[in-house]
């Protein structure tokens, strides 16, 4: 109660704050001849997670969720954003005179519809075009050519608004070793390179920053949770440009580069680049990744060379999500220490929950210091969600320093959590018992870990997508008339973003939706869960490699084999709920569990612990 | 030994006359300046099973199977067909100088590619453009556009040189009563016309016969086991035009057309029509129903007028996929009794194998005989398959009067049938066992019987397609490294085609193939099978509804309703390759049998006897 009278003063009194804010915007729109002014959520590069330096539409809103889009113009803003935040949004921008949007909502207008209906032939749009995809801008383009609605994208009126902004980030590059990496850049860029001709393309536009990483065998440290740098690539048939922030360049990258044949260019160089370089035949580039301001440059100079611009799924993608072999050798001894460090942390748990006092927050400080003390740690690959009891419902539920609960020795903790680490990033949940559960949880609990164990132990052929797949997860959850609101599975990085793609284990397919043929040497979470709002929230991730197995007149098979070795709490296991394979299943998986864990354990009580923990049942 | 003699003097004496046709065609040829002339395996509408007034490839080359384009020049001849018939075509086409091209064999072209290597420059290549279609009309101009390719497809050249050709079939139409269809052509045109509406078109022309048949509520006998007539529809906004023979309009066709408003024109009149008529707007059509000469006849008008035609999928095609409720009813009925006649057969096939004088053919006129006699019989819904022993492992194995396997008391006899009466189109499989089998068989025929159940009782959220379900059934033969190279379901139509679009359940996606979401009313097969060459081949198939379940938060749940109701052969059916679940849905489906079949059968010892076939295991 004390904490929310404090947050609605501290509202009242940000709200002419904004309010002013917006004043200095209007001016400056005013300035630019810019009749509306469009501010999304994102990075230069449409990374996962925006710095502080792209928190535009939260500094004129006060709105701080993951998604949300701030439209003004000259009497009005609006703020789109989706249903996990209609209530928070309505809290955080009270007093704003923002208008709140709800998206999806029957009767809402879209952005375009909006703009289609409230703008007047001839006004002007304005946006930073860095922030914007070109898929985004190409849709604006058409939704609004009845108008002759003019664009003005080469103004980012924040930074003449926002007197303290915080910088772009900017953190030092730094180089891995071919041995680490299990193929050197020049064999990634041949490859690249043949992709590049199999299209007739004379030069590619790369800016996925996951994509530019691997491609260099480069990592960065720019984006939260991504060991990524901000930067732009730029191929042709004989060389290789690199835009990249010149502080952030160490003597090991400058060297590593000029060795390499990397062309160094400063971050900001990259449009004057484009504009200026001299086309000698299409180039490639991916309509997804490619950020408004860089396409048009690309399109408006090539074009106006002559020559075409080619729009492609980037090559890159599926290179980075097959593994090669010193990667998946890397990834296993690193999940295998990641398991190892998750089972001493679900022992503390179940050991002191309702012993020593014990938050959220506090439970998942513990977890992350484990991590952090294996050996090649690198940081977290996403914030460490810990979540107990009803709050496990809410999907995007974040305990902080100030907002957490209490765990108490009753119901569950749902922790889901990873780390990038030298040879890795994993990602893992386990939703452990503390004390007494109904019988429902048990119910949930045990359809959602067969669900993960029927998906993990499935045989198929080449040429299934994750589509094909899902039901075998999600089916045990279908059949109680239940879902979980998301896909069942994600690709994963190497030493990379913890959500990768093209592959992805879902069910339902949206136009525009990435996706791939499950391929061996890739690696998905199977993510299976049970939410029930206001009541208790279950997720058993295990993280699966594909692999082949046999081949013959009908093609070839593949499995999956395990990455994750961590108990599933049996105390929320009833085997009323299983048949006889599913048991066996959970059976086998607990005793590689013990097997492979138990050696890297020294604790004897840890390890009788864990003999039990993953006893046959 | 005897037959193939016979076989290769007949093949010998024939070759002659095969070369003395094809020197005819290239006379003919000759006289319209033609250099290249196609002959495909279709009928003017792309039927399943063309009549032998089609069978024009079959005639200038001997090869009879049912997937072949010929294709002859001045001094060369070359026929492509897939691998089903790559022994048979060269067995039939001996001595006729055709080559025989080898579908998606290495190296070997496609018939476009062949055409482009080898025509020069502004030759003529001519077709019967009413047996191509439209798509691949499209395709061979694009091809061949290069080449500056002329097209002569105004000539069906056959005509000219077949001078015993077999007439066009030509079947009185009849009219089912509006309490039959459960829905008036009155009603229906209304549907298809707002469907018009919103794609802002003002005219439809429509080409598929069943599509035509279920909207104006009339059949046919023009195509073999499909009660259709040969015929086009073009629907306006306040017009509906009938193309059909004459001949085959009786007076109550006439009557009924008169009341409906139906204008009735001479089936050959279709394309003079759409040369003539005046286009006040965009007209519909879909690219893969019409064929090319009719899809010339209203492109080069439309355009020519200034107005354009806007391809989509044909708009009957799911109005015709969902079943109304007048339907289902007559279809749940029709599939009961059309189950106990299958129970009759399959007692009467145990009872008598190695007792009487049995082939798969003589079995299959038994089966015949019995649907023959029940209530509303139009006709066999497709060639009965009987194929004994290894036979059945080959998919598209006929026996027929004249070549067929005995019934021995052994193995297995696959039986796949089904017959179209007032009311309704079935079809089922069942394989039955008649002696010894090997365990190695129980273990396909029980996976094979898992995987249906497992389908057939899965709970799945309105959304799914086909391929997100096609797992159940095939999961268990997967588990074994084997796979059936076909789809584990189709629609079937009501008193209509046995197969019938758009939905499906299927695993591999190709690019043009049809697919739609599952939706309650729709009909589906689920017919899992293994087929093992030179031993053994089993199937299994039911037929599914597809019916609402539980609407909740989570979404509206659908389920199937099983139509079917024979036993599936407890002779091969092992526990031990079953989970508990498994095999209480068997014994559920056994029990559902019983109860509902045995009402509808007198005979005191058949009944003992399916109540020994359904017993619990």
């Amino acid at each position: 109660m004390y904490r929310w009278m404090k947050e609605s003063e501290k509202s009242k009194m940000e709200n002419r704050k904004i309010q002013e804010r917006l004043a200095a915007l209007r001016s400056k729109m005013n300035d630019y001849g810019i009749d509306y002014y469009m501010m999304p959520t994102s990075d230069f590069h449409n990374s996962e997670y925006a710095a502080d330096f792209f928190k535009v539409r939260e500094y004129f809103s006060n709105f701080t969720g993951s998604n949300g889009t701030l439209v003004v113009s000259r009497d009005w803003a609006g703020m789109w954003t989706d249903g996990r935040y209609f209530i928070q949004a309505e809290r955080e921008m009270e007093g704003t005179g923002v208008t709140l949007y709800r998206m999806m909502d029957e009767g809402v207008p879209t952005i375009n519809e909006y703009l289609q209906q409230n703008m007047q032939d001839g006004q002007c749009l304005g946006f930073d075009g860095r922030v914007i995809s070109a898929e985004i801008g190409e849709e604006l383009e058409d939704d609004l050519a009845d108008k002759k609605i003019t664009f003005r994208f080469d103004r980012d009126l924040a930074q003449e608004v926002w007197t303290d902004r915080p910088a772009l980030p900017c953190h030092e590059i730094y180089v891995l070793t071919d041995e680490l990496c299990g193929k050197s850049f020049a064999q990634k860029l041949s490859d690249v390179r043949v992709r590049m001709k199999e299209y007739r393309t004379k030069a590619y536009l790369l800016c996925k920053l996951d994509d530019i990483m691997w491609l260099t065998n480069l990592r960065g440290n720019d984006v939260e949770c991504n060991p990524v740098a901000l930067c732009y690539a730029f191929i042709t048939m004989d060389a290789f440009y690199l835009f990249v922030q010149q502080a952030e360049v160490t003597e090991a990258v400058r060297s590593y580069c000029e060795k390499s044949g990397i062309v160094l260019k400063n971050y900001e160089e990259i449009i004057p680049f484009l504009q200026n370089h001299k086309y000698d035949g299409k180039t490639l580039y991916d309509v997804r990744n490619v950020n408004y301001t860089t396409y048009r440059a690309l399109k408006d100079t090539a074009e106006g060379q002559g020559t075409t611009i080619r729009n492609e799924k980037d090559p890159t993608a599926m290179m980075k999500a097959v593994k090669n072999e010193t990667e998946l050798k890397n990834i296993h001894e690193v999940y295998l220490r990641d398991s190892a460090a998750l089972c001493r942390f679900i022992y503390w748990l179940k050991t002191n929950a309702g012993k020593i006092p014990m938050t959220e927050y506090s439970a998942a400080m513990y977890l992350d210091e484990l991590r952090s003390k294996l050996p090649g740690y690198i940081e977290l690959s996403f914030p460490t969600i810990s979540a107990y009891g009803a709050n496990a419902a809410m999907m995007h539920y974040e305990a902080t320093k100030d907002v957490y609960s209490e765990v108490k020795p009753e119901g569950m903790l749902l922790v889901d959590s990873g780390g990038t680490y030298m040879g890795g990033t994993t990602d893992v949940t386990r939703t452990i018992v503390l004390g007494r559960i109904s019988d429902d949880i048990r119910r949930h609990f045990t359809a959602v870990a067969v669900g993960m164990l029927r998906l993990a132990g499935c045989n198929f052929l080449y040429g299934c997508y994750g589509r094909n797949l899902d039901i075998m997860a999600r089916g045990p959850v279908w059949e109680m008339n239940m879902d979980y609101k998301c896909g069942t599975g994600h690709g994963i990085g190497y030493m990379l973003n913890v959500h990768e793609g093209p592959q992805n284990i879902r069910w339902a397919m949206r136009p525009g939706l990435e996706d791939a043929v499950l391929t061996p040497g890739m690696i998905v979470s199977d993510e299976p869960g049970v939410y029930v709002e206001g009541s208790h929230g279950i997720r058993t991730e295990n993280i699966l490699e594909v692999a082949a197995g046999e081949k013959n007149g009908d093609g070839q098979f593949l499995h999956f084999n395990q990455l994750t070795y961590a108990p599933i709490d049996l105390e929320a296991i009833d085997k009323k709920y299983m048949q006889p394979g599913d048991v066996e299943a959970l059976n086998a998986y607990h005793e590689q569990v013990y097997q492979k864990v138990a050696p890297l354990i020294e604790e004897q009580e840890i390890r009788a612990w864990l003999r039990e923990q993953t006893r046959a049942i």
